[in-house]
């Protein structure tokens, strides 16, 4: 039984995770908040108390961190006897947070695979470069890591486990599909921080198929699905985290990720990379300032969180799996639908931060309860999914399931 | 009789210039190159010398100048006892240029209309702004200054002087439209630098109609023309620094200025612009650096000057002036072709480069013989065309007229 939870980040995200914290404040103890930017922490604070979101009375605290000074974090988990690290800050700092919390037995969950910040698209599987390096400090140390825990990677890698248990004998192929058929009403902006997001698409496009990494452009392969509530969509074959540990803890010959594109979105991203705007090598300016263009991009575009007051429509977002069961093909679809409006109005976010922020306290809650305390590290595809998808039923994220049938909510209690 | 020539600024417009000068230097005498950046005026002294354009044995020097400096630059002037000085640096230095011209008394040629950094896109008449103010202190220490010699401005007023002499009793429209029809292989370059290409286009389109000014929007009006040589060609209504000269030295109710985009190009310019990356206002990034975005644009973009070796194609730009004539309407299309090609083996620029700094030469010629040595500051219109029309026919810039008798070249001789 762990409690007392450390949030990590000040974002849209970190914005959902505290609210969830709050409502779920009677098993998970002690919220603490961390950033770089203590105002941002405030700002998130004041809002859980303004939706009035904490189920029983107790605390939420703010802190100034850099969360890559491993010490500093060490000493604020003390300081704050939390017991579980919800990491929802940049990727840049998963590997000195996941130090810390090896240091102080506190457990780990993020939602976001450790990036370099000054490498682009580095060689699969990407788990491989950093996080599983310290598979077995954290076994010595029985420290509990549950990498990817947000939706996709995380819900989606538990789509594909219930999959695997409950609705094939063998599996061919796992394709992810995550669509935004949203509109925030500006004339360009990402949904979270734009350094991350455009470093999804600008290098290579890897996927696993007939058990090989393939590689590919982005925006080369494309393909148009008819999906539940927001219709018919394209979507573009993408490189994303969860195919890097699925590829190796499940046995499907083909996975892989797309993600849906308007073709204003591309005709925008198509040019802001080809100029080389995108790249986060410095360029020196005519006056010899050294810039990352990237950075300045990020800059202009406006922040992911001020989208959410306007964001209207639905996201979809699902596994698409193909295979055999009982000697018959079959496809099925495992997926859930979130409304941007009704995250707002619950949690003051966007639905995209929404579905990434309420999935790592849904974990939490397993870890805190004991369900999912394993004391290793795991990506979600190697733990029990029910308890998960259950509780996730219970939280605003449910499950629904599309196939022979047709369209039906998926129920595990 | 003015001799010795100092060229300010080391872009791709300085090296057509200096080639130009060299092919003259029986007349105009020594050469000096002066720049912020020493390498660069060593490159184009370099290039002279490498195509051999010195006409006579002559001095070519290279200076290191800051030319918002004004004591420096009128240093400079005394030291290489220049008495011409063509300014092709940055618009942000005519002023300050201007003031070493007066102190010294050379004579003070340029080719673009004075800019402040902070500023876009001022009150008409632009030239109100800054160069005229000076006018009376230009003529009281009679100081030749010849505004806005390049092509357009500066050829395209000739040519408009030369309608209202000869071919019309009265003009009613003058419209001066600007087509690159030529192909730098690139996937998006500026023809000279951005800083300054992106800057006419950010703000509001003045036009001078019905006697009046007039604002649009960029791109808001477009016009398609059958053009010799280049053939149909789509151009858009924009800001131009010649109509604000014009409209006041010329009896002409509607003078517009039309330049030709492709639909890429505007495509890439939107982006930039709706997200604000054209802005020369500073933004923070995340980390708190302070950059001008548009100074980043700048830095990703192909240098101008690099363009010149694969370009192919050819420009015309030209005035279609419409009047009566002995009671009689009439149409008549001035103009010039000028070859990429044939620019890059003759001075090893662009045509872009080469339009805009081959008639500065001309005007220095003619300001050397005496012939618009006129001790006072003017607009190209003031001074009369066909000398200098008749210098650039044996230039490289031949003018040719399209009229109820065809397209034809024009000779003064």
């Amino acid at each position: 039984m762990k409690k007392n939870v450390l949030i990590i980040g000040a974002g849209g995200v970190a914005q959902v995770v505290a609210h969830k914290c709050a409502q779920h404040n009677d098993i998970l103890g002690n919220i603490a908040l961390a950033s770089r930017t203590l105002e941002k922490c405030e700002a998130i604070a004041a809002s859980v108390a303004e939706k009035g979101s904490m189920k029983v009375a107790g605390q939420i605290c703010c802190f100034a961190l850099d969360a890559l000074d491993v010490e500093a974090t060490a000493s604020l988990i003390r300081e704050t006897q939390s017991q579980i690290v919800i990491n929802v800050g940049s990727a840049f700092v998963n590997m000195s947070v996941l130090s810390a919390c090896i240091k102080t037995g506190a457990a780990y969950l993020d939602t976001a695979i450790h990036e370099d910040p000054a490498k682009i698209c580095e060689t699969p599987p990407w788990y491989g470069n950093y996080e599983w390096k310290r598979k077995q400090e954290c076994e010595n140390n029985k420290t509990t890591a549950i990498l990817g825990i947000g939706f996709d990677p995380g819900v989606v890698n538990a789509y594909a486990a219930l999959a695997r248990d409950e609705y094939f004998d063998a599996i061919d192929s796992i394709d992810i599909i995550d669509i935004n058929a949203g509109s925030h009403g500006k004339y360009f902006a990402t949904n979270f921080d734009p350094e991350i997001n455009f470093r999804e698409f600008t290098g290579r496009v890897w996927s696993w198929q007939n058990r090989q990494w393939t590689q590919n452009r982005m925006f080369e392969i494309k393909r148009t699905d008819s999906l539940p509530v927001v219709g018919e969509q394209t979507s573009y074959m993408t490189g994303h985290d969860e195919i890097h540990s699925l590829s190796k803890n499940l046995d499907v010959p083909n996975i892989r990720f797309w993600m849906g594109f308007g073709e204003h979105y591309i005709n925008v991203f198509t040019v802001l990379n080809n100029l080389g705007l995108l790249s986060e090598q410095p360029v020196k300016t005519a006056e010899g300032q050294e810039v990352v263009p990237l950075k300045v991009v990020k800059a202009v575009l406006p922040d992911p969180s001020s989208l959410a007051p306007n964001y209207t429509g639905k996201t979809c977002i699902g596994d698409l799996v193909k295979g055999q069961k009982d000697g018959k093909e079959r496809e099925v679809f495992i997926y859930n639908v979130a409304d941007h409006k009704e995250a707002y109005n619950e949690v003051g976010s966007q639905g995209i931060s929404y579905t990434a922020g309420v999935p790592p306290v849904a974990a939490a809650l397993l870890v805190a309860q004991g369900i999912w305390d394993v004391e290793k590290m795991v990506n979600v595809e190697e733990l029990p999914p029910k308890p998960f998808l259950n509780l996730l039923n219970q939280m605003g994220l449910p499950t629904c399931i599309r196939d022979e049938a047709g369209e039906r909510p998926l129920n595990f209690s």
